[in-house]
């Protein structure tokens, strides 16, 4: 008998929590006919706070097990990467609630104190997707957005073919140059040591790895990158055009900020040549931008901020405009390192044909500065593509969907524990337990050295995972790898290897570098054909924003599945965030406006999966997901997303349209008769009472709505307040109870 | 009056110098009652050296005096580059014949003797193009050859998207990365300096240079260079596809060899690690490419020669497989430094379908190698462009026309007297007159140092020139300039300043970096569209090989001219060298198959220069241009080009053909009926008497030729021999008697 398959939904915080309360009977109810249960597991900040201290059941805990495990299938939605200060928050929430919870112990003196500072702690930041993701990357549009965007493109700015925007690079001197890679041959320990001009030698770190994992490490030069922004900061000067810093400090949060204060650092040169002194008296950090400055200013004397400000303004009139982030704010790209992310900004400057802001609010061409190889040189290729042959036309082009080799910290963004600035000249090298030297590199003071770990085991499951897309989809697949690149001809060699033990007799593959896997991507990509770019965990985070983007406008509605390495998947949902706003909106005048397309798409692929899971022969789960895709499909075209304002259509109605499409699909259908005929009459009966159950629902509009808590609402008063028509509850909770 | 212009035909040697006997007749005949003169002046070999004893006037003195006047207007056909046995040649040739000159002194004593050895001297090597070209280049693909490739397209081999062939550069330490550039700013003389870790200065070379001339430098680091080679020797070895090397040791003769030797050094390393006294014992010099020590092997005892033999064998084994220029012999592409010559080379492998040839005669992937990063990457470009978008169709592509920065030893191509290879690490500077440093860099010893000298008039004249093709052709213009590189930089001011003199509303002008402007000539070309690529030096150099050969098969069939910078022009016909085989087949069998293709192409804008020259009201010679043009493509059509074989057609015939097709668009054209009636009944006699003069002609075939020598033909022996027909020779001689 075939196994009765289980998606876990995540009950999480805030707007797409609330609108759980809303959606997840429809969901239950829908797929019970086909065979699937669902199950509401905790993962939102309280929840996690009230298990810490034996509350309530650890939920992520049993999702940490469950994603090891064939038969994880998760819809995760967006949860809280909590503050200091939501913590707090949610802490006197709790206790005024009732729970008996202590005070959070800034101070711990006692180790009782401790403890409960550390089980606290546990519940700060990104804690839950470090988790829950236990595998590689699967992202890519669901074909009722991209039908959406065929039909209703976003604007695109038109180009110039004498554009002078380029995207700028190191020539030499940076990662990409000095990069070395081995494979290791067997587990062992790893030690980083630095070795100064005396031979002093430093242990910096120690790792363990496993045999087959690849080992890299790298350094950019401090002198060259410098020299390097001169040159561009110059260049952009002599065309008169924008200068761009690109990088992403966020996520490369140890080495990226560096590289943005050098930016500062020559850019601005003339304030530390002329108040060198005065600016370390007072701590600025040319690290953490501009911003840095303006806050610490004012501990010196007034002249002395006068002749600084008088500085700063002649270094505008002489160096390059600025490209800004808010001109009317005055905010510049340098003003602090969070403000321009790569992976968003590229695109942005692209969707606005090839120009930025300028400081007087202004667009203009602009030199689009992204000081390491490694990946500019895609960048560089599809901005000349689009030089010549012009701005893409969302009605015409094809997909690029995306596998990236996301597990385990792999690549670049698990390096951080790894990155080290040496304090004088000398040597990093790493070192293998039996004292062999792997890799070694001559270094300055004050460079960036990095390493990466990448583990045998991700890149295996990454290659699985590209020819099973292949297969799917029928696309090609190409990887982006670069012959040159030390780490990539280590991964070259395991992706040959890899791929003969498929048959790729239907599997079109490459591999190429990234300009060239740019270049043919894009060919195809014009010709509104798809394409698979499998790539490293940097190219994933870059290319799922820059397509998506081009495709469809925003990378929010695009699917993000990590098909774990056990065999189960976890289907996110929604790149938005918890939207606090929205939650302040409905408890003030009854309006929530949370879309959840992200769910609709999320749960289509997570049906298929439960397919796969229930051993492939309930075709009746396979039904029930294409019903919803192209429930979904309905609910874009007839414009059925919530709205803005207060009296217009909202979450909850909005619910309503995704049911009565579901249904009406579902009892259309010819595959399956007995789900057919199960929702006919539901069908039949959310069309006949379309204007009673949205005027239910739009009756509790305009009044503000009590939940119960913000971080824990009162599962009743929420659910009250989320499902206020009884005619909809009616016909629902009728499918789940008959 | 409106002048009467004279265009200069050149008398040069060998083949087109015979052909020249039956041709010139016609041209002057044709041209004649248009108001053109036509003048014969003899740059052959066998009369400079008669001109250096006086013996008869100096007509390539003459004619280099012409080229600085604006009415000059000159045919050049292929002429011999004397090598010293061909000079001994032509001396005993000219003794037999009477004339009274010297022996050669091989080892001059006396004054007398070494003055009569250096007036030979002038008459060796390339002596007659630096003299005749003093300006820019125009190269292009005439219309007539266009339409008949179209019509008549060569192969080209079909490429796969999976085809492993790249073009490998450096990532850094070339000449790309050290290049820096300085405009001065008044006439000075410039000192070039290698000053020693020891601060011992040696003075390397003084140049005289004038204001707004624009002086680069940079250097190659050796040791970059040789872990390039070894990273991209390894690569091709991983991927066990062919390595090939492409430089131009032929132009570049200073630098070029020293990279070529240095893939030697590492493709052969385990051999110089063996048996590296050895080697220098008998003086083995890697620059001279693998046949070097072939020949000099022979010096070492029997049993080291078996040793050093079998160590090669070993070597092949264990290195990558080289790209062959003939497998057969078995001479490999690290044979010799001159046979592969990169702008013939890498359009090779691209007609080849990205392939060449292995040393068991078998088509592979190739990695084509190309070590400095400033011309590289278009080839890159276009290599990649073809992987994704296929190989080209001739009946499709559109044209790409050249404009170079040639004169006055431009750039690179001038470089050879000021390229240094350092005794021992230190700095090589440049230092002008009042001591300041324009350039300094520091090299290691054995770097390849070299700066080049682009005169401000030359960079003028070549915008100036750009501007009017553009104008001419109605295609835009592509000034192939990176903005990142010290000396581009230079030229793109100069550029945007000198762009500011003309007027233009009907000009289309871009500047781009090479990749970019491959790109963007790229997407025209393959949309059939025409493109100018205005570039430096070397960049002429490759891309009018590289679309030429794709567009129509080879290079030999495009126009080159050269406007000269006082307003003349210089017309040079057939690339193909002045083919003594065919000589000597005619001598013997009454045979000659030069194509006159050329002559009538280059004649055709000659032409058009002569109108011009004429005041811009004598219509007739455009006419007469036009109408040669129309000639010349019937003459393709119907393939009226000589044949290889005795009793085919051959030059005299084609000639007839010629003189028909033209006279009868000359009778045929309604443009000017005076003109018209004067050609109705000459091309009425030509086709009345179509069997007649061939036959006259195809009678002396078959059976030896005297021309009464071979340098210094006899002319009325010549003229007799290449003018068989009488019934030709009343048709053409009444014209011009007429």
């Amino acid at each position: 008998m075939a196994k009765r398959p289980t998606i876990i939904w995540t009950k999480v915080d805030e707007a797409p929590a609330l609108a759980t309360y809303s959606l997840l009977p429809i969901v239950k109810a829908f797929t019970k006919p086909a065979g699937v249960d669902v199950e509401l597991r905790d993962i939102s900040l309280a929840g996690r706070v009230l298990a810490q201290f034996g509350i309530v059941p650890d939920d992520l805990a049993y999702l940490g097990e469950l994603v090891w495990k064939p038969e994880a299938n998760i819809v995760k939605l967006p949860n809280i990467s909590a503050s200091l200060p939501q913590l707090l928050d949610t802490i006197k929430e709790l206790q005024s609630q009732g729970y008996d919870i202590p005070d959070y112990p800034e101070n711990p003196q006692t180790e009782e104190e401790k403890e409960i500072k550390a089980k606290y702690d546990r519940c700060i930041g990104s804690v839950v997707n470090p988790v829950l993701r236990q595998g590689n990357s699967d992202r890519r549009i669901a074909p009722p957005v991209k039908e959406y965007a065929r039909k209703h493109p976003h604007r695109m700015g038109e180009v110039s073919p004498k554009s002078e925007s380029y995207v700028a690079h190191m020539k030499s001197g940076d990662f990409y140059e000095h990069e070395k890679s081995v494979t290791l041959r067997k587990d062992t320990k790893l030690r980083y040591e630095f070795v100064d001009k005396d031979g002093n030698v430093t242990v910096l770190k120690e790792i363990d790895a496993g045999m087959g994992d690849v080992i890299d490490a790298t350094y950019m030069s401090r002198k060259r990158l410098r020299e390097f922004f001169d040159e561009v900061i110059n260049d952009a000067k002599e065309k008169d055009i924008l200068f761009s810093l690109h990088v992403k400090a966020t996520m490369m949060r140890v080495s990226d900020p560096v590289i943005f204060g050098d930016a500062i650092r020559v850019y601005y040169k003339e304030l530390f040549e002329k108040f060198g002194k005065e600016l370390e008296e007072i701590g600025f950090d040319p690290n953490r931008g501009l911003s840095d400055l303006e806050k610490r200013l004012s501990k010196l004397p007034p002249e002395k901020q006068e002749e600084i400000k008088k500085t700063i303004e002649e270094i505008y009139k002489k160096q390059p405009r600025l490209y800004m982030v808010d001109s009317d704010q005055g905010i510049t790209n340098l003003h602090r390192p969070n403000d321009v992310i790569i992976d968003a900004s590229v695109p942005a400057v692209i969707k606005n044909g090839l120009k930025g802001w300028g400081p007087s609010g202004e667009t203009d061409d602009c030199v689009i500065t992204i000081p390491d190889r490694s990946y500019a040189t895609m960048y560089s290729e599809i901005v000349e593509d689009i030089k010549v042959r012009g701005q893409f036309d969302p009605t015409k082009v094809g997909t690029v969907q995306n596998v990236g080799l996301m597990a385990m910290k792999a690549e670049e963004y698990g390096s951080h524990d790894k990155t080290f600035f040496p304090s004088s000249d000398g040597v990093i090298r790493v070192v293998d337990e039996d004292g062999n030297v792997l890799l070694e590199h001559e270094v300055e003071q004050g460079d960036i050295y990095r390493s990466c770990h990448t583990k045998d085991i991700a890149i295996r499951d990454w290659v699985k995972l590209a020819v099973n897309r292949a297969k799917e989809s029928g696309y090609p697949i190409v990887f982006w790898l670069d012959s040159l690149r030390a780490h990539d001809r280590e991964l070259i060699e395991k992706v040959k290897e890899e791929l003969q033990k498929y048959d790729l007799s239907d599997v079109e593959w490459y591999i190429k570098a990234p300009r060239e896997a740019m270049k043919f991507t894009l060919e195809r990509f014009r010709k509104g054909e798809g394409t698979i770019a499998v790539t490293g965990n940097v190219l994933r985070d870059y290319l799922t924003d820059l397509f998506p983007i081009i495709e469809v406008g925003t990378s929010a509605r695009a699917l993000s599945i990590v098909p774990e390495i056990a065999g189960g998947g976890l289907f996110e949902t929604g790149a938005g965030g918890s939207a606090p706003k929205h939650v302040q909106q409905f408890v003030k005048e009854g309006h929530l406006r949370w879309d959840s397309l992200g769910e609709f798409l999320a749960l289509v692929e997570s049906l298929k999966l439960a397919y796969k899971q229930a051993g492939g022969d309930n075709k009746k789960i396979l039904v029930v997901a294409e019903a919803l895709s192209k429930a979904a499909s309905k609910y874009l075209d007839n414009d059925k997303t919530p709205k803005r304002k207060v009296g217009q259509l909202d979450t909850r109605g909005s619910h309503y349209w995704l049911a009565r499409y579901w249904a009406e699909e579902l009892a259309a259908q010819t595959e399956d008769a007995e789900l057919a005929k199960i929702f006919e009459p539901v069908a039949a009966a959310l069309v006949e009472n379309e204007e009673k159950i949205l005027g239910e629902i739009d009756a509790t509009q305009g009044k503000p709505q009590d939940i119960g808590g913000y971080y824990n609402p009162d599962d009743a008063k929420a659910e009250a307040a989320m499902r206020p028509s009884k005619t909809l509850n009616e016909i629902i909770d009728s499918l789940l109870n008959g």
